[in-house]
């Protein structure tokens, strides 16, 4: 059996050398669009992204209540994890030493980390801005921390990252013009030196942040920087930080179209279902955001006829599943009745299982998206998203 | 095709209802002995159940931080539930409304319920204890209940329970023996009174309930009493109520040979894994405890080499498996130091993990008692099982 023809051994290994070739590229392929919404794969050394694409959030290497496995089941090809809160605990130098954020999380298809800049803004104390870069307080044990560009860089080299992202700044809305451009100018400065900092490595992206408030003007000055310096893609940062929906869409409505075409567009931390969907349909391909995690620990569950509370009295005696339509393990061995109990009596397995369901929602609705960009019916689907969430949650029994 | 041979549908149908009718009893098998301990099968409607066995607490109609299928692949072949809480929240009508309790909590497999006397005893508030029965205030919402004999087996058919345990009264040790031998005797008339109220139920079991605290003489009484009546099974009561090992090993060493020899014989809310192999050796097929489960959430780890404290700081580094022995997830796919870190952080995840390797250590070790036994060499395993657990923990790195 050791014997193997030579040809046939030369023959696999050209072919394997061609292989290893391809799964060291990071590269993303549009296959369609429909309007500005595009439909898409992201290829990574640890699989495939296809686009547009959800991604579940694992804040401190865990997405909260699932198993890994679950994760994936639901369809999820990459994940999120927060620099801010792993370089606090456990530290990236330690998950370095362990063989790296994949390996510890047990999740072996891509991640993406974001800079820690957005986190320090909103969770840590005392911080102070310079042009270096930021000085805090873990809101942990107040023990004492630094990220510039160059630390945010090598933190998430040490998580191991597959797509890092810039380290920027995001201003808080409303927010003066001259606010808005100062803190824009600042963190494109800062993606100069991330991109100098990230330096050359295989298989593994680089993202800018374009920032400038809901300004056309900065926003287009901003994507113009990012293109100057090069990026395997582009995010549109600070958005969905108050703004509200009717702002947020309006922004975007320029702020995707200033990004490459050929590269995919990430929005970051966005959202409830309907702000997804609107944000496909403005042209982004990659979306993040805790909410259907923490939703699913605090009883919220979505569903096609729009958001069900378990928590009301309503459920307590109901047989059916959640959503009819659904695929995941809450719907297809539990009622609603069932689902109302656990989480009334605070039990875990109702933080699992309302979990399980939303990102399965989520996950759902992506491929629906994907299919329907795919054989251009876009704007048709939207329409039957929106009228099955207009007709609300079937009736009391 | 839907042509058959009419010999072969009678074949079929003859094979059928000798299956069913086999289906329909309830029924225990010794398959071996070594010393006192016995290895056999329980037959139930519901499947098999291997003893000894070791019965996972499912309080609130879940395992707490468990998928039932997570349950069962540890090896579990049935769950214990509990009407105390199940009474009061979501209610024995509701579950029975909502087509019982194996549905509502997605397990097929057989459910044992516990009587409720012991948890009213243990949580409920102002009790009141009468011939008839016993009245409390629910611990959830200050509501008033009364628990009877017959209430009990009322409360557990609607449960749709397949092991039922009589209705009896468990007095806090140490206690005189004139309230010991009181307590009993009511005990004992309540037997009566659930055999009563119980009927006949194929396919259902009812255990009775030996008390008499730590004397020899009042077990012997009660044992009688119950043997007298007639049950499918006798659990020995009253112990593990903090009378310390040696005593409830120096009760069983009489306790158990008193029960009759042909049934199953299960001793209630024990215990540690040590408690656990001297009751097996003393002749005890079942049992049961929150302990895997409770200390899964925090943080104690059963292994072969003793108990391990994973929120310790010596974990955090570390790179190696709980237990390389080990098959569950936690130990397959993650390290010591992800354990140590998901713990510290409190994630739900912690939970889950650390509670299916508990229960993953039980049932291997109720899989090693059960080989051993067959093979009439429990007290070679017993040794090595000692030998391990004094070995200790792995060294630190």
């Amino acid at each position: 059996m050791r014997q193997i023809a030579s040809s046939g051994v030369g023959r696999y290994r050209a072919e394997q050398a061609k292989k290893d070739d391809a799964m060291q590229r990071f590269s993303f392929a549009k296959e369609g669009s429909d309007g500005k919404a595009r439909v898409g794969v992201i290829s990574t050394p640890r699989g495939e992204i296809r686009t547009p694409a959800f991604m579940p959030v694992g804040t401190a290497a865990t997405v909260k209540a699932m198993m890994p496995a679950s994760v994936r089941e639901t369809g999820a090809d990459i994940l999120l994890g927060n620099t801010y809160h792993l370089m606090l605990r456990p530290t990236a130098e330690r998950i370095d030493r362990l063989g790296g954020l994949h390996k510890f999380m047990n999740w072996e298809r891509p991640i993406l980390t974001d800079s820690g800049g957005f986190q320090v803004m909103s969770l840590a104390a005392l911080r102070k801005l310079t042009e270096r870069g930021v000085t805090f307080k873990s809101h942990i044990d107040g023990s004492k921390h630094e990220i510039t560009p160059e630390r945010s860089m090598e933190i998430q080299r040490l998580l191991g990252s597959d797509i890092v992202m810039c380290f920027d700044e995001c201003p808080a809305l409303p927010a003066e013009r001259g606010v808005i451009a100062e803190s824009m100018r600042l963190s494109m400065r800062w993606a100069q030196r991330s991109r100098e900092a990230f330096g050359d490595r295989p298989g593994h992206a680089l993202f800018g942040i374009q920032q400038g408030g809901l300004e056309e003007d900065f926003r287009a000055e901003s994507a113009a920087a990012l293109t100057e310096i090069g990026f395997d893609g582009y995010a549109v940062g600070g958005l969905a930080v108050g703004e509200g929906q009717e702002a947020m869409f309006g922004c975007l409505d320029f702020a995707a179209d200033q990004l490459p075409e050929d590269k995919p567009r990430y929005l970051m931390g966005v959202g409830k279902p309907d702000d997804i969907v609107g944000a496909v349909k403005r042209g982004i391909d990659m979306m993040d955001c805790v909410l259907p995690s923490r939703s699913g620990r605090t009883g919220q569950v979505f569903t096609r006829r729009g958001v069900v509370n378990i928590k009301n009295a309503r459920h307590a005696d109901d047989p059916r599943p959640l959503d009819e339509a659904c695929r995941c393990p809450a719907c297809a061995n539990y009622s609603r009745a069932y689902l109302h109990h656990v989480f009334r009596s605070q039990e875990i397995i109702s933080s699992m299982l309302l979990t399980w369901h939303n990102l399965t929602y989520y996950q759902d609705l992506m491929q629906e998206m994907r299919d329907a960009i795919a054989e251009t019916r876009f704007a048709q689907w939207e329409a039957a998203f929106h009228a099955g969430r207009a007709e609300g949650d079937i009736e009391p029994l």
